[in-house]
């Protein structure tokens, strides 16, 4: 069990510690005359810190590599301001020593709260197929849970756990939101295609110890699981209304709005293209989120913009904080 | 004063009607052994039909050509299930026997009534100076009329006197749904930049009796034109504060999202990004409308795509008719 | 049944013909002062010639239109070196009075023929469980007989029916030709994926009476149907090697090579990275093919290039004319 | 004062100074068990060398960062060749203590022998309304001296104190000389484009103690804020011809020459295509400059190619050179 | 002998002419019941107007085809303001009787003066090596004739004969008015380049009665001809310095400036960087010539852009005439 | 001689050595309180290793640099299980002492069967010019042995000695494979193309110690020089028949494909096409099989995908491999 996390350090300052960590980085660097180092960083849900260990690497190099969980024992110190630890020992961790939620990233919000309330809008549907197709993939064994726990995305928005469930739940309200300003579009499929169009992530992502692809992931990609999913659901639930089963695949399909994206159809129907808008603007605030937070730890000033943003080829404003600071 | 509408021909079939219409297309074709004949297509705000003026045709071609008001006399007839005309005069119109509004679409909404909601949104503001700001425009005797009468195209999304008008309350309208799932927006700045996006429109399109761009608008475009008309304002409402100038211009500057549809910045605030991407859907959405109509009068049946969408490189399906198909 | 071919025609110069046709194009055009007639494209499978009905065209005008298939009475005759037909009658056809093999071009190869081939090369295969997938498709009571029948495309590369079982087939064999040079490619992997990349085209195309696309095809589109017909078959199949199912579904999912052609993946295997270019090879082969016939009937100068060919943005040139023409 | 320069390094060897730099680069380094040392480049507008400091860097790094003017005494050394410092002391300096001329590259030329041949220039239009316009410019008691010390970029071409007048007045001296071929072209127009085309750098860029992007600068851009200036400007002059304004608007709007370069209108006028492309050849002769005098540093022969130029997606190449190294 | 010209028509109104045209383009249209007649443009180097022939057209259809010379009698009348031709005989003219400087816009400079003018810049060369290898091509008994008569361009700029050496003049005194500027450029190699970038155009282009591309314009490029005429004559000329073979080698390839203009490589030496954009330059201020000689036979009024330019993605604006007409 | 190679450092365990390396890179590193030491990369054809020089680095550094040949004498020893060099000695050598051959990774097979299959093939041409061609070729006193030694490529496919060679030969093969299918395809025009559409890189490739480009490689490229050797040889040939010069100069223009891979020309004949196909298909072949070698060496998993691959865009995967492992 790990009773130290990396936000305690203070209360540890010169004092020795033992516990275990994620290895984030590690780096071999050579000591005068003959012999090495590790440069390492150590990492937990809390935060992460650097660490040096200076004798017997042998070993450690031997058995531990970047993404692995380790244990370490060490002493903590503060130089310059920042916490440290200088490593006595390291070796790799069992399986069984490791509680994943210590180590990453998870949503800040209630994962059964927000389930309940994305259920919610299943159970007002005016439409019974829809109704039943969503809820087949809610209460599916693996689905449901998988879905609960899932990260959004191995970087990027939305990467920690549950953040496949808050990113879908956010889409929904402002999809329902919308909906009264577009009567073209029915809000039963558009709120189907909302909670659906990502449901692949559950076997394109991994977030074991760290969030990575799976094999499938990157030769499949989610939206083509998504459509494979949607089938077998379609299969068991028949008789299915072929109309909708196409109407749906077409808004998974077509979700990312771009081929370059990886779409391989662009979007045709009135809910397929409000989804995809919404879906895209949503991941474009995310991102502004993340790079607002990363301006305010690394002590911007309100009238600077964010570090080149390269996903969206500019580098954003923090308008609020600049009017504040008038 | 125009009497006579393309709607009503029914009630006019094989009479004879002296009246107004729009010139909309006019071809001289060769009859057999000399002689030409005129093929005319003649239009007003209900519609437009099929004209052909067979003797004496020199003079109105000397005088008429495509975009002028004409007068003309002929015989209502019905051939093959639709209504034609046959031209015994036709003579150019005085701008005095003509009232533009009789000939040119315009916007199915009160115009008043939608002049008001939008001043309500203003008036909420909280912001004293954005509002001081939207008002001095809204209020400005000649941005304030032409702001009610413009169209927001000259052809596609909202190309009808008060288009502009509609589509900028539909985007504030969509803007206010939106903004509670955001809360790194500032409302009042994301409303000003909704309702002054497009505001160099007023001077880009002209509208007298067809919709065409001003040589303003083809040598500076509507961005560039806005954001010189916020100068003249910020100027006039001294001492306004510079961020508020800052944030507002970079909204119109990036409201069109990329360089290649003449955006010389890119979105970087949240209202920008935000603003951008709804004043895109709202154009895709309007787009889909017109398609969807265009699909019903060509009457397509429910389960086939439209025709090529040029603008969006793709067909567009009509998911809720096909659904109702069943 | 029809006994009357375009090819026919010199035999009934200056007589009378009762036959059907499909009405390609149909034009209505204006009689000097008052009527109209119909200047139209009648077509069967071994060409097309001009038509003119001069008289008594409403009714016709009420019941056909372009793509039916069509009964006519007419005389043929000749001018400036072209067959004509004048009409005297024409009448929407009944189903019951149609073979569509009649109308539609189809392959000049004998389809039983290839078909046998193309088991053959699946009998050879080592790997039991692709050899049992394959079969799945090709004994499949509806595949089966649909791959037989459909066209390769609506337009361009193998436009006619037994297209598509003549590219996969011809597809096969420069695959299994080229399989010597690359190690590193299973041959029954890569075979696999030759015969069934395009078979979601036996559900994306319609070869009723023309070649159109059905409305999953448009939605969904030909790469997207053949993943999901993949999936039923491997389930039907159960149990089916997890990794072979992931093998070629990328084959089939990233066949077109690029995102922009609408592929949710790039290929990444040595079977996707061969399969892709040629079957890209052959596209543009089969163009080439086209084009040098189309120059041919256009009567084009073994020194001359062909028309520009949009869909390569070049002219072609055929070599060995040129050579020939020494 | 600083009374030391870089370029004074050799009269210094193995002796101690006492001055200021620009601190051009700063990082922290891990010493051996504990501790660290600081590796920094100082700068001056002679040149810049390399530093280190072992001792009390705590309380250096508490105040100083990468950017800022810095008071130091080291000992200057030769090693392998080139000096070096390694220094006693570090502080940040006052802005009393500096003059930023001494740290800033700027241009070779006379600026006020410039800045009278420009005058020049104008003093001669014979459109007395444009010549107008630009003196009011040149006079205004922030533009002018603005205009005479600003640099032209941040990086790249002309990135000098001074550098700004300096491409203007190159430019201008290029669009004298093409005009006579070009009768198509008003030359009073033309030049009065290439004066006021990057104005708006005064605003975009500060060159404080180093070269930066104004928060305008970024969210605006200096060519819409040269399209407020003229506004001003122009309002100033009141009556001015709107038809002049339009097209001195046009020019400066359009003359980055394409959209992705953040040209909101591609240019339209003869003027604008001039001006457009010998503002582009100008900035590119202005990089080949920098590269081969990068390459003459960097001891390349004369039959080798500079580094990879990113900005151009090639190499360049020193023909002269090459040729005399015959 | 031809002995009238377009522009002599209104001398022959109501009279009959025997006389020479190009036919430029001919359609075939049905008279009413039976028969068919031709509509026609005639064209001669001073313009072209339209024909019609209502009877004995099959032996006229069986001999000509557009592009051909044609010997044609007609009436000319007036009609609508236009003068038209009703033909009695139309025949294929036979080369002997044809001039066909009759029939193609040619240079409105004297060539003989150009050639001068160009051989004095090549005469005052310092560079013997360049002056040898320039002069060449000058006095080759094939390529310089051709030089004189060919035109730049099939379509678009200096399409008329005499414009290759128009279009080259142009830029070689632009090139020159240029050097003075940009001291990293050699002017012998610079004019060298000017004078042979389009070389190859006189093998590209055929010009005997209309304007067309050869063969191998088509299938090698005039870059690619040039740079084998440039080999041709390097090897004639040994010893020829292998490093000025190079640079005027990389000149040639790189003139296009872009990859997908045709241009294997990009301009890397100064005076190839020059050469490419005082090309580029030079063929847009023709094309702005061109495109405002249009607007004024098609009576645009001084405000208005001319027609949409295709190859520029933009209207132009006559910004000279706009403020004369103040 | 060379007598000891990086392969044979486990003979030489904690012994000296004596012999000849490759310098492939070189860093100067600080030593704590003045001095510095090397860090080095020696290589020769069977692998490389790293180094470090902690003495007497002056005069090594004053003569040697990356890309030189070097003796060095060292103690090999083994560190976390990889040997490493301490030099003691470092000198450049020179080019007496020096066999390339043992320094550059070379071809694995015999060099000269390869010419003899290549020559074979030519030698049963019935095309008697084209033989005559391609003879002129392999027969060049030059042209042949360079031919036989040149690597094809820098970096990338078949980046070592004879690699050129052995690029053309399987690409002939490959042609020759899938000339049966394509009865467009002229056999004899398609391998000469196949064996010369890369020649140019004898003369744009370096290879003497590294591979490296020339300056005319880097100035005109190498299809562009191939098209200048082909026009010498066939002008050595004369006469030869005009229409294959053009068209085999068509196939060396137009082999990269694209506009933006450097061909000035699209593959317009049949035998450019599939030359140019099966050209690009072999390339990312060869890079298939490196990218697996290289995951083989990094210890990768096989059902992991190899590292990103940069001019691919996307990550391979080594399906063979993982079927194997199953």
């Amino acid at each position: 069990m790990k009773d130290f996390f990396v936000e305690d350090a203070a209360r540890f300052e010169n004092g020795t510690v033992t516990t275990y960590f994620v290895l984030s980085s590690l780096q071999v660097r050579d000591k005068k005359q003959g012999g090495q180092y590790l440069a390492l960083t150590l990492s937990d849900k809390t935060g992460s810190f650097e660490g040096r260990m200076w004798d017997d690497v042998g070993e450690a190099l031997a058995s531990c590599s970047e993404g692995c969980y380790v244990k370490v024992q060490g002493d903590v110190s503060k130089y310059q301001g920042k916490f440290q630890i200088t490593l006595r020992k390291l070796r790799l961790a069992a399986d069984s020593e490791i509680d994943p939620k210590d180590f990453q990233a998870s949503t800040k919000f209630d994962v059964e709260e927000m389930w309940t309330e994305l259920r919610g809008y299943v159970a007002a549907f005016k439409n019974q197929d829809l109704q039943r197709l969503v809820f087949s993939f809610l209460d599916d064994d693996q689905i449901g849970p998988a879905f609960k726990a899932a990260p959004a995305a191995k970087r990027l928005h939305h990467a920690w756990l549950g953040g496949l469930l808050e990113h879908v739940l956010t889409l929904v309200r402002v999809c329902l939101a919308a909906v009264p300003f577009y009567p073209e579009v029915d809000p039963d499929l558009l709120v189907t295609g909302a909670i659906l169009h990502d449901i692949g992530k559950v076997r394109e992502l991994e977030w074991k110890s760290s969030f990575s692809y799976s094999l499938e992931g990157q030769m499949i990609g989610h939206i083509s699981i998504a459509q494979g999913m949607l089938r077998e659901k379609v299969q068991a639930l028949a008789p299915f209304p072929e109309k909708l089963r196409v109407l749906v695949e077409h808004m998974i399909l077509s979700h990312h709005g771009k081929y370059e994206f990886g779409s391989p159809k662009l979007p045709m129907t009135p809910e397929a293209i409000l989804l995809s808008a919404l879906d895209d603007l949503e991941a474009k605030m995310q991102a502004v989120r993340n790079e607002f937070a990363a301006a305010e730890v690394a002590g911007r000033d309100p009238d600077e913009v964010t570090e080149w943003v390269r996903s969206m080829d500019r580098s954003l404003f923090n308008s609020k904080k600049y009017l504040k600071g008038e």
